[in-house]
């Protein structure tokens, strides 16, 4: 087994024209870089983090060495004051890539729909991320490719069932209804298991949750047409300079000193070595603006103001004349990078975090493919290659992606039809804003299997913690998931409940009905 | 990692006093024991025999050694002449525990009725059995429990549903719908793909599939009851002389050159080393009499009359006054282990096929509680003890069970009312002479979530090629499976039908739809 070289960001490839900047749900990568931490604040909700020892491998029955066959998993338990008791309803956070504790602090709305409904709140960690280490240290966890073996969804989802399995028993409170949540990556996880697990829980609210962006599922070039109309949508010229920055900067950097020119107009603390760095910061930049470009202030990835993106294309576009295309492309993103102007220059490589593990998800099983179009982008056109995709992977982890496996795994191709009949009680939310929205389900697949679409929000807002600014259709479409929620719950406890307590004490009564 | 002994049966436990007789699926260990060959026989159904290389692991991505993580699948591929083509629909079998010739031979109602549908026929063989062997050898793969660890239910369903992607990819017929066929274990494969991936078949036969024998979903003692109950139903003297006759089986061998008596008794080739070995084998003879106890002869497990249980107790019954408990008990099954008569005396450790790999799947994640009741059984009284079946688990491979994780995974509990709104099109079919019906689905649990439920069937009796012995009743159920099977179709092909082929061809219809 060779030795792994810990890849920081996988999309930082040599040269735009090569390929492109693979986007990244918002984890910790995508966190304050430099000076501000307010990001881990957990925004006065009181929990108690408790360890679960979980099995590493759930699907083979080799017995590991002692130990290390079994790592503890975090997870944060919360309104444990207000709920019902035994048979009370649980809400529980399916966590998603990074640290349990920054997505408790960004999913308001489990901790404050919680009360209503005298639910237990739980988030608990995905495995391979924030304390949730197999191996003992992240170290030792993100060594190679043995090591990072069982960072899957497939086994994650199983740790959610096991602990759920386990906590429910613990409580004596094997009759609680389960409602499910998450957002990004973790709502793909709340579906899939609400899907794969229909036994756990009795619904999911899937945020923001790109299903569907695998294979030819939705087109390639979907998710970055998304982030170009949303620079579109604000100013036509801030686009067109957007897409003209490209040309410009590679221009400049294959001029004389150009590198170490780029370096100083961009305030970068060390000289670039390709300009294809520079070109993926300022792609991740837009692709993080347009998922977080809420109507209201924000923090969950930076701190930024109301409508971030009309912010950035007013510097782009309110620049003196004669300023040059980088030097507003400049100015447009200082409004993401630096928006407290407490950043002197810029660290491209700085990840205090120093997370891989989406990377070494993305080179395995989550292989969205991402193009640049021609006609729709502001990006320079370019087209995802599986071939060269993989070789990247096999070059950083020593690993084979499985591009088919998901869909072979989760289904995804026809989804309206296969689920129409199939499965039950789901949400799946989207802002159109959102360039994740491209991946999401859009439309009603059945009466239960709904989808609430916000076209002025952005990545799984719904989730986020109330405030005063809210605008009214958002107050208005989390009381419409709360009220699915009220009757997924009523439904158990109605006529259903009786059943269920009966069917538990006697076993013949739940093999023959 | 310490070597494995393979064990050619784990019910062979020392005595009926520590442990009970594990009854196994009708798998090879099964098979006639000594000059008899005709189940290998494939009554003319024509197919080709193909092999797929399969992943090894599909949870994890840890790069294997080259070669050794994957294996040749092999598969069996009929009625190609009589198939509609591509999009035309595909009757699937999922392989048990066994050779896949063996359950091509004997379930004649996916041959017979794929010509009315058109539908191509595929048998797939389930990995670790038969051909479909990893690392190259039977002998590797059983080698002990590192080689075993990839031995389990989930990675042979997700064997089937990558074979059957790229069956369908490699045949130009991604449109096809997949019917699921299983018996027995491979009911329960049938059942549970068609729950967790219903994105790969459009519904399921699980045929005698006890999916609900699991933890305490139903009473550990319900199959020995049921077994006991087909022989009282006969004759309640025959079930009195069983009833009594463990105790005589012990006393006899207690008593002076006993083992050597009960040996000659019994026409046992060698002398018995305790009295368990022969409890457990004529345990074993009235479990398998009572799964095949079919109204007509049959050659499925053993060369046997119609109602064989009937022939058993008039044996046992019609003896000369003064004829022994134990000569009763011999003459009785003598019919199961002899009923061509060629057999000079028995071995109670043949096994020609020298199958451990149930045995392996019972001590991983196939735990099964087994009693024998006070009342109703005709064995000696059991407990099934978790405590004592784990540490027998460790001798004999070196693996601790893990009775929880079929629940955890698969469901079980109250699984009508989880399964009522979600889940659709599978037919459970039961024959309640069949001991393994107390772990099936009797009622129906939604439209079309339907059970079958044949008062005078046993084990998977609808699956097995017709005669024209059959019984009126027999013939009408299998007309229903088939009209329900057709509705599945009929639905898929029709309004569905139109927007499947529409959502291939264009991504966004699907995504959005």
């Amino acid at each position: 087994m060779r030795p792994l070289p810990l890849l920081l960001f996988l999309g930082f490839l040599p040269s735009v024209a090569s390929a492109v900047a693979l986007p990244r749900f918002p984890g910790p990568h995508a966190r304050p870089r430099r000076g501000v931490g307010a990001a881990g604040a957990v925004r006065g909700y009181d929990y108690e983090t408790r360890y679960f020892r979980q099995r590493l491998d759930h699907f083979s029955f080799r017995e590991a060495e002692e130990g290390e066959g079994f790592f503890e998993q975090r997870y944060l338990v919360g309104r444990a004051g207000e709920w019902a008791g035994a048979g009370g309803p649980i809400f529980f956070y399916c966590g998603n890539e990074g640290d349990i504790a920054w997505f408790a602090a960004n999913s308001g709305l489990v901790w404050e729909a919680a009360p209503r409904f005298a639910a237990l709140v739980v988030f608990a960690e995905h495995r391979y991320y924030g304390e949730s280490m197999p191996f003992g240290s992240k170290e030792k966890a993100y060594n190679n490719s043995k090591s990072l073996a069982f960072l899957t969804a497939e086994q994650a989802i199983a740790d959610y069932a096991v602990l759920l399995t386990n906590l429910k028993r613990n409580l004596s409170s094997d009759g609680s209804p389960v409602v499910l949540f998450g957002g990004s990556y973790g709502g793909m996880l709340a579906a899939w298991m609400r899907l794969k697990y229909p036994h756990i829980s009795v619904g999911a609210v899937a945020s923001s949750a790109p299903i569907l962006q695998f294979e030819d599922i939705v087109p390639s070039t979907i998710f970055y047409d998304l982030v170009s109309n949303d620079f579109k949508r604000e100013s036509l010229s801030c686009f067109q300079t957007i897409k003209e920055s490209w040309k410009a900067l590679e221009d400049q950097g294959n001029g004389q000193d150009g590198l170490l020119k780029l370096s100083k107009t961009f305030h970068l603390c060390q000289t670039l070595k390709t300009t294809g760095e520079l070109s993926d910061w300022l792609s991740s930049a837009y692709s993080y603006l347009a998922m977080v470009d809420y109507p209201i202030p924000s923090e969950f990835l930076m701190p930024l103001p109301a409508n971030p993106i009309k912010e950035v294309c007013r510097n782009i576009d309110n620049q003196l004349d004669g300023t040059s295309n980088l030097e507003r492309i400049y100015a447009g993103v200082n409004i993401y990078y630096n928006y407290t102007g407490t950043v002197d220059c810029f660290d491209l490589n700085d990840d205090p975090h120093g997370m891989g593990g989406w990377d070494w998800q993305a080179c395995t099983e989550m292989v969205m493919p991402m193009s640049y179009s021609e006609d729709m982008s502001m990006f320079p056109t370019y087209k995802f290659d599986y071939s060269s995709y993989g070789e990247d992977c096999i070059n950083s982890f020593g690993v084979r992606p499985r591009p088919q496996w998901i869909t072979t795994e989760f289904g995804g191709h026809n989804i309206s039809l296969v689920l129409e009949r199939f499965g039950s009680n789901i949400i799946f939310f989207n802002g159109l804003l959102d360039p994740w929205s491209g991946g999401g389900v859009l439309k009603n697949i059945s009466d239960s299997i709904v989808a609430i679409v916000a076209p002025l929000g952005a990545h799984h807002i719904d989730l986020r913690p109330a405030t005063k600014e809210d605008p009214g259709w958002l107050v208005s479409l989390r009381e419409s998931e709360l009220d699915i929620i009220s009757g997924w719950l009523s439904d158990y406890y109605g006529a259903r409940g009786a059943l269920f307590q009966r069917g538990a004490g006697s076993p013949r009564d739940s093999a023959a009905s």
